[in-house]
């Protein structure tokens, strides 16, 4: 059995990342049959103040990776935001995967009492690892892989909530 | 220590619901500031095949109810979907988190083995507690309310992400 909070995240987040992929190559099929430019697609919103469709999937990679690692307590890897192709943004996503899949699953037994600092600009959140996946990271990572698929069902491409969800 | 799917859902489906509620106050306010009717947001989508906001309400209280009540292996409360209207609608995240609140933690003991049947129409899908918990009821879960969130936003409703997280 393999430690509580590895079975909630590495493979949620690899099988969430992995769905997301296969959504882009039906974005990229529609723009074909529209006659359009797939950055069309990269760089549509759902409101003004919101992050374009190419933001949302680097940030769901983001949170899939540093959730992880955190959890994990290992290294993680760098990835810059140099996107603009649907090429690259798949790249991305295979990356992140890459590096899910590399993390032992028995680096999480213990996860759950881990003090998680998350420090940005200003601001120092503590959490304990189990509060951290449940109540942080892992909302986080649904809001942009949701907001991703969202953004492509408004600019009608056709996929479905069982596209969303995968298969493990 | 609570069982580990306990912490995976009853706790994050009750911060995820009221998250949403304190959305859909947000949603009357923008309304009442437009003058128009809230219910014309509780009947926004984001795409013409995909369920309005008020039915993706139902559907988030539904999975959360469903999946602890499965997990839990107690019996689940029936609600018919009967709201048209805002106070309506939170009047069934209102029962819906009473009834998680109501489970005892200790009945998701050993609920990563137990058998999961779902028959939906014709198709009968089998799972253990443990994939069901992360591979369907949870994606299913953050995909609504996520959902919902971003029709709120489409239609101009002033909330940010914090809102969608909520406070545990």
């Amino acid at each position: 059995m393999n430690p509580a909070l590895f079975d909630a995240t590495v493979p949620v987040f690899i099988r969430g990342l992995k769905a997301l992929d296969a959504c882009l190559d039906k974005a990229q099929a529609h723009a074909d049959a529209l006659k359009c430019d797939v950055s069309n697609i990269l760089g549509a919103r759902l409101a003004p103040d919101m992050f374009p469709l190419g933001r949302q999937i680097q940030i769901a990679c983001d949170f899939a990776k540093g959730v992880s690692a955190r959890l994990a307590d290992v290294d993680m890897p760098s990835f810059e935001d140099t996107e603009t192709t649907l090429a690259e943004y798949k790249a991305r996503i295979a990356k992140t995967i890459d590096f899910l899949a590399s993390i032992p699953a028995e680096k999480f037994a213990g996860a759950e009492a881990r003090e998680i600092v998350i420090l940005r600009g200003d601001t120092k959140r503590e959490y304990t690892g189990l509060n951290y996946a449940h109540h942080a990271g892992l909302p986080n990572f649904y809001f942009h892989v949701t907001t991703a698929y969202n953004i492509l069902r408004h600019n009608g491409v056709a996929i479905g909530k069982k596209d969303f969800i995968g298969s493990v």
